[in-house]
Parts: structure tokens; sequence; C-alpha cells
């Protein structure tokens, strides 16, 4: 059980653009150089986020990504099921069906105990991802952070050469 | 994020094995034809659970699997830990100390706050999953389940000719 390794990118990726003046943006590029991550997968992740809503991109010679909405309607939930799909890890294949031991079908019109357990358990990860938000991330950072990445990040990509 | 398919194998097996009366045994060819899974895997898992100490396997011409502890004393999370491991399903580069925007090392002592974030979830879906007992399970089946069981599982596998 494995989520791909882009979800800490996509997560840091919102928590530096959630720091950002309203309406300022930074390219894939800016954003690949501030982590050192390779600009042309970053660039397609980053588009994921922007079908999810959670990022919106602009274009044009100074186009980029910026938060889709306000830092405290975005939860983390809503950057790892873009990265990763809302699916449960368990995968119930109604093996209580097949066999010797097969239940009959009016036996099964209940969802099974254990998918339903299995069902919970993917619920309580996805109640606690769902009520963290960019802006309680946000809180947790020294007053000096917002500065720094700015700077930092104004400082990296494309925009390094002027 | 998956679960490997073998997770509901064992799943039910314990839970089968649960309603068996005490001492009594069930072989892997049992098990795999009362629900109609691959023996030879199927015998590679269980041996998992032993491993783990949720099941225990005994040898001779009775042989097979019985429980290892009593089933209130045995939670799903320690199944499905026997099968996928205990680690989470979110891995932390930390990519926050890496690129332009690098922090030092100084300011990551602590945990990443995202990575704690995302641990604090994991976290809540093993106590999901600590928090049910095989005996839990046991209790939502019909009065009538572990005569059923117990009966078509004896008819099955390498005892199906005696």
């Amino acid at each position: 059980m494995k989520l791909p390794v882009s979800t800490e990118w996509l997560l840091h990726c919102a928590a530096t653009l959630a720091q950002l003046e309203p309406g300022v943006t930074a390219s894939a590029a800016q954003l690949a150089e501030y982590f050192d991550l390779p600009a042309p997968y970053l660039a397609k992740q980053l588009q994921t986020l922007v079908r999810a809503g959670v990022l919106v991109a602009t274009t044009g010679p100074r186009g980029g990504f910026r938060l889709g909405r306000p830092a405290a309607e975005i939860t983390l939930l809503q950057i790892v099921e873009a990265v990763d799909g809302a699916s449960s890890p368990y995968e119930c294949r109604e093996i209580r069906q097949r066999g010797r031991g097969a239940l009959p079908p009016q036996d099964c019109q209940d969802m099974c105990v254990l998918a339903r357990k299995m069902a919970d358990a993917h619920e309580a990860w996805r109640r606690s991802l769902g009520g963290e938000s960019l802006a309680d991330i946000l809180a947790t950072l020294p007053a000096s952070a917002p500065a720094r990445t700015r700077s930092r990040l104004a400082a990296s990509g494309s925009s390094r050469s002027s």
C-alpha cells in the first residue's frame, strides 16, 4: 500500500503556492528548482491538481500556477486524492460468494462485514486528511516562512536569469 | 494505494478458522476449495499469518491451520499488516531540504508538518482496524453461520474424498 512519490511533491508545491501574495503565480520550472524535482514530470503532476480545482493554471509570459481557492478551503485529502484517486486500498472481490463455502445471494445483500470494516478504516483516514487544510499547515510555519518562500521561489526557474 | 488481493483472502480465512471448534484445524487445500482460491499461493500467504502469530500451523495427517490466540485477541490490523507490512503509504523524502528552497538542518529537527499529518491519518486507519477483532466480526454473523461454515469446510479440500 503505497502512495505515489509525487504525493510529497504536490503537497509541498500546494503549501508553497499558498504562501504567495494573492494573484501571484509560480511556474513548474520555478517549483521544480525550488525542490530540485524533474520539471517535466512535475508539470504533468501539477496539471492533476488543476483538474481537481486545487490549482489554477494561467498562461502567458508570466503564467504559472496559483491556488484555485482559498487555502482554508483546500484540504490535504483533496490533494492526495487528486494524485492517487479516491478508491479504498482494499479490494473486495466477494470471495464470500465463491467456492464450496459460497453464501447464497440473499445472504449477500448487505456489504460483507470485512469489506465494511476496511471501508470504515479508509473513511477514518479520509476524515483525518479532510480535516487539515493548507491554511492549517501554514499556521504551523514560523512567521518568517512566507517571505523566505517568496524570495527563494522568485529566484528559481525561468525567472532566474532576470 | 492498493492492498494485495490476498488481504481479502486472509481476512476471510482467519474469520473462517475463528468459527471452528477449539483445537480443530483446516488445511490450505480445504480453505482454498472453500473460497475457490489457488491453493499453493494461499498456503504461502497463510504462512505469513503464522509468522505473525495470528495462526498456528500443525503438521501430520490431520495437520492444518488454527488461530494462534483467542479470536478476541486478533485484530483486523494484525492480519492486514501481516500481509502488507506496517509502514505508512506516504513516503517523505525530505524534499523540504532540497533545491533552492532547502530549509537549513536546524529548521528540520522536527518532522515535516505534512509528513506528520499523513502519519496522523495512517494512525487513524490503524486505530480503526486495531479496534476490530475477529470476535467482533463473528458477533455480526447469523447464529447459524458457524455450523454451516464447519460443515462446508469439512467437505472441502483433501478431506473431501473421505
